[in-house]
């Protein structure tokens, strides 16, 4: 057993092993408190690339490294695979979802944020979210199915449905996701597949917005929008949906056919956040003080995509973003190493480092301060800052080598369809009949498998 | 659309895109008939390393590779995703499980096997069988688990039982899964936990026949089993399993407290070995001719796990290995090109480049030929071969930098948990009451997440 480095420090309890929660770890590094992290999951997850394993660019574990092997050289910490399901602030406990339960002398809350269906709960489960690796998979398996299935269909209706991929929300995930779909119809139709090929796949973005990219400048989002029209991609903004099912998406009086229905329309953070005693706002988040902290509990902060923080002088949250939730991670585990030390906090300051956005393989958007930047000079931003950002060197180095090679040669080498258990959320295509010209058995002409 | 080569050649339909099915299919490359290969998964896999993915050393789209991207540059070949669930040999026509038909010219079976309960199927919830890549991230998930509950867990007993790994079953497969979880548990418990250390983990192989690896040599065999005690394995022989539940698993009068179970004991050929109009043999298996074609069916063939060919002069018929199985594939596509070119067929002739298992990492058995090899010469050997025959550039070099990692820093990268869809198969651990030595809340003594 790792001996803990000072016993008789403070217990910090941490929830949430994302961007916000790892960086406050790992900046209490040789502070002297024990801390415990908790998460539902075992992994660290690299969230802008998720969109990646989605479109099989990527495999799930280029992009997802195990808490443990982030934190193990940090003896002050301790790695809890278990849901915090309560938190007791005047008590100063948290509630796992086994029932144990642990008392905490600072706790900092970074549960991040889930999919939002806005009260279409229903939705879930024909249009699929994307927030963790099993979503990313799932995404996966049915864009990859519907291909497959394409390739069998002989009905003109029923194939094009098949290669109709609608997105709903054209922020950040939405329009990477659009450009990625484009972009693996593309590569794979091209050459895997001998029925179909990528003119017939259809990708169509929706948004309730009057524009795609609200946290961009309209300079920036029209060239998002010009470059996914490029791919193919067709927009449709301040359009309402008002259905979802197995047929596909209603949108005011029309309805697009489509099998694969993305749901990226939006976060709603935690519930963890209607458990501090406070009312959340609007968004369900949480509205901090200046240096992060619960109005009324100095030991207790929230950071990341949970957090509201109006910065002086400004009327608008800080967005929920990694740079956001890294840089608050560090405030916070700075500000409890001030209070124990004795001296007076400081007020979290946020450097703005910029906000970026791919579109397909080769273009994207990026707003550095006051740069703004658009297609390869973008991409190759993007691209730089990814990387060099990816936790732990050997994923640098696998991803890189995988990008290298998936420009060679346009390869989707995770394109792989796993989880059988999970119960399809659509019918299984139908089957056809054999439609093949001649009737004889014998006839060695048309497609044998139709 | 690709054209077709030549669509009035004659068409040859092969079911399964393991190694026979894609050798053949490979092997009929410029020959002058429409392929058609079915598989009811999307990818091929390289199966001798799919226990390297249950122990978290390989991630899965390291050994697993999509069939359509092996198959693409071969215009005779079409690709189906579909389970064939039923052959006609009278009507030379096959069924897909959706419903659909296809006739043949020319068949190819190459369905491989499935794990073999031995009439216990009720007993595959509990002990997990490893045959394809869901399979493997099942086994990894419960393994990684294992130990996540092991280390929150106070009581010895319960402890206990969560850190011994059964293993049913003493073939290659089963050697190769002792040795990687106790590699597994050495570099992972010692550096990840704080809680629990590698001399707590457990590792039993039951087996029923008198000796470990029953085809390699008793020589090797006993080398094999030297190799896994020193990594501290627990070998019984000649034990009959008579019962698997939550607690454990019962051998004669003994019941071993254990919370995973892996199932390595035997396979089974698929079903569809019944469906061809004979009686398979005991092993389930169909007794072909010397050219691997069914009695009274020159043009259906019967390849790999599912074939029982004796070859003149011998008694027993070829193992169920892979280079059996590719070589198969090869010879049946030759002999149809044969017939389709009017000459007669030539029967199939097994060259034995002999057979290998790793015993964890370093230690290994090889009986190549005359030669037989042990430890780290065999370990060597056995690298090189299965590196080598990775299908695919970029495989090889992604899981040649893996390994090199691996070795210098015995990380895992790969262990993370995915599969939250998958119902447990075991109750989830038991929560466990609060029994830190202070009973106050604000006690900062004793571990604050028990």
């Amino acid at each position: 057993m790792r001996p803990v480095s000072n016993p008789r420090g403070g217990r910090v309890a941490i929830i949430g092993a994302g961007f916000g929660g790892l960086s406050a770890a790992r900046s209490l590094a040789g502070v002297a408190v024990d801390v415990t992290i908790y998460d539902r999951l075992n992994y660290h997850l690299f969230q802008p690339l998720l969109y990646q394993v989605a479109m099989a660019g990527l495999s799930a574990n280029e992009i997802a490294v195990p808490i443990r092997s982030i934190l193990w050289r940090q003896p002050n910490v301790d790695v809890v695979l278990g849901e915090v399901v309560d938190v007791d602030v005047a008590g100063r406990s948290l509630a796992l979802v086994d029932g144990s339960r642990a008392t905490y002398d600072y706790l900092i809350v970074a549960a991040g944020a889930h999919t939002n269906y806005y009260g279409h709960d229903d939705w879930a489960g024909v249009a699929a979210g994307l927030k963790d690796l099993d979503d990313a998979i799932e995404v996966r398996r049915r864009v990859l199915l519907a291909f497959e299935a394409a390739d069998r269909e002989l009905d003109p209706t029923a194939r094009r449905a098949l290669l109709t991929f609608v997105i709903i929300g054209a922020g950040p995930t939405g329009v990477e996701l659009a450009g990625a779909i484009a972009d693996l119809s593309r590569d794979i139709l091209a050459r895997d597949f001998h029925h179909i090929d990528p003119s017939m796949t259809r990708v169509v973005i929706l948004e309730r917005a009057p524009r795609v990219l609200l946290a961009f400048s309209e300079r920036l989002a029209a060239s998002a929008a010009d470059q996914l029209r490029e791919l193919g991609v067709e927009i449709r903004t301040g359009v309402e949906v008002t259905s979802i099912d197995d047929e596909g998406v209603r949108v005011g009086d029309e309805t697009i056919l489509a099998r694969t229905v993305l749901w990226t329309a939006g976060v709603r953070p935690s519930p963890l956040a209607a458990r501090l005693g406070v009312t959340p706002d609007r968004a369900g988040r949480v509205l901090v003080e200046a240096d992060c902290s619960l109005p009324g509990h100095a030991e207790v902060f929230v950071i990341g995509d949970m957090a509201a923080l109006i910065p002086a002088g400004t009327t608008a949250p800080l967005p929920g973003i990694s740079p956001v939730a890294i840089q608050m991670g560090r405030s916070v585990a700075a500000n409890i190493r001030r209070t124990i030390a004795g001296k007076p906090r400081v007020p979290f300051k946020y450097f703005d480092k910029g906000f970026m956005a791919t579109i397909g393989r080769g273009r994207a958007i990026a707003q550095i301060r006051r740069i703004s930047l658009t297609r390869t000079v973008a991409f190759l931003a993007w691209a730089f800052v990814h990387l060099w950002f990816l936790i732990g060197f050997r994923n640098r180095l696998v991803v890189f080598l995988d990008w290298i090679w998936s420009y060679l040669m346009s390869k989707h080498g995770a394109r792989l369809i796993t989880g059988r258990y999970l119960a399809p959320p659509r019918p299984a295509p139908r089957a056809h009949v054999d439609t093949a010209p001649a009737p004889s058995a014998e006839s060695s002409a048309g497609s044998i498998h139709s």
